[in-house]
């Protein structure tokens, strides 16, 4: 290509300051429930301040910062991304669904939609739930949930990595946000 | 909800054997130059394997199986993904340019197009190029890539993490790929 040109991290510094994050996912919470790796953690902050996420909520034993695994990651994006902890996924649940939050398991279930055809409900903010790296989203919170969505796969091995599944369900939210407009 | 259960992981492999990978994600290429990190390189496969892609290609210092760090991220999906390695860039250029390959690079620059303005062009398979962690794609293999196309961000820091944006750009591949039917 004829005079192409890598930006600057400080063009690209500016060129994200301008934009502005549609409502939407600037209301959408991202809960990471008994999630066990640091650098997954990490990752997901990274990824949620790249797509403007409003809240990142970490529940059960899933690790917070300060941790310098964590930092590793995400690189410091956890000192821009708005974060709150609760022991208790519950207690997390309770306040968003005073907010009329609608609740969305990332999940390979016998009723998830594909995230391909998922059309977002812009009348109602949204959280969405990421579950443990192994075994996914505890069985005993799944009946708190409103709704499944899953990526459709085909490989040999069953799931992709949690945090690569994170920032593919942020994209996908900003991608049918922005072509809403 | 009611009655909602998760697949086992024999119900979820079942359902991804079945589903038939679209012909143009199995003759795209993914191509990792100068990529430092392992866990990169195995998270890189695991998505690979997921969405069903046709072949990873390793060039210049990124490392190549067998290595322990890339297996623990890979779960042995490097041993189900088709792979090549080549010293350098050039040479799987040259091979796959004898095929009609395009070269799409993901990179932050002057001529970038939006991945989620994105239009594939289903007449030529394409090889998409990520690069190093930090400094992106090398200045020197710029010139030799066709079109670059890169992923809206807004945050404060200046990019995603290389596998999470591997992961991206593979699930647009397939969704795009999807909505042609």
């Amino acid at each position: 290509m004829a005079d192409i040109r890598k930006l600057s991290t400080k063009e690209i510094y500016e060129i994200n300051q301008k934009r502005v994050v549609p409502d939407h996912l600037n209301r959408t919470k991202i809960i990471l429930h008994n999630i066990r790796s640091m650098y997954n953690v990490g990752s997901v902050f990274r990824s949620a301040d790249a797509f403007g996420i409003g809240e990142l909520i970490l529940t059960g034993y899933t690790p917070c910062p300060p941790r310098p695994e964590i930092s590793k990651t995400a690189l410091g994006a956890e000192e821009h991304v708005y974060w709150s902890q609760y022991d208790h996924f519950e207690s997390a649940r309770e306040i968003l669904k005073a907010k009329n939050y609608t609740f969305i398991g990332i999940e390979q279930t016998n009723q998830s939609r594909s995230l391909i055809d998922y059309v977002i409900d812009y009348s109602q903010p949204v959280a969405i739930i990421m579950g443990n790296e192994v075994t996914g989203i505890d069985q005993d919170i799944m009946p708190l949930i409103d709704e499944f969505i899953d990526i459709p796969q085909y490989g040999e091995k069953h799931s992709l990595n949690v945090s690569v599944t994170a920032g593919i369900v942020m994209f996908s939210l900003l991608e049918k946000n922005l072509s809403m407009k």
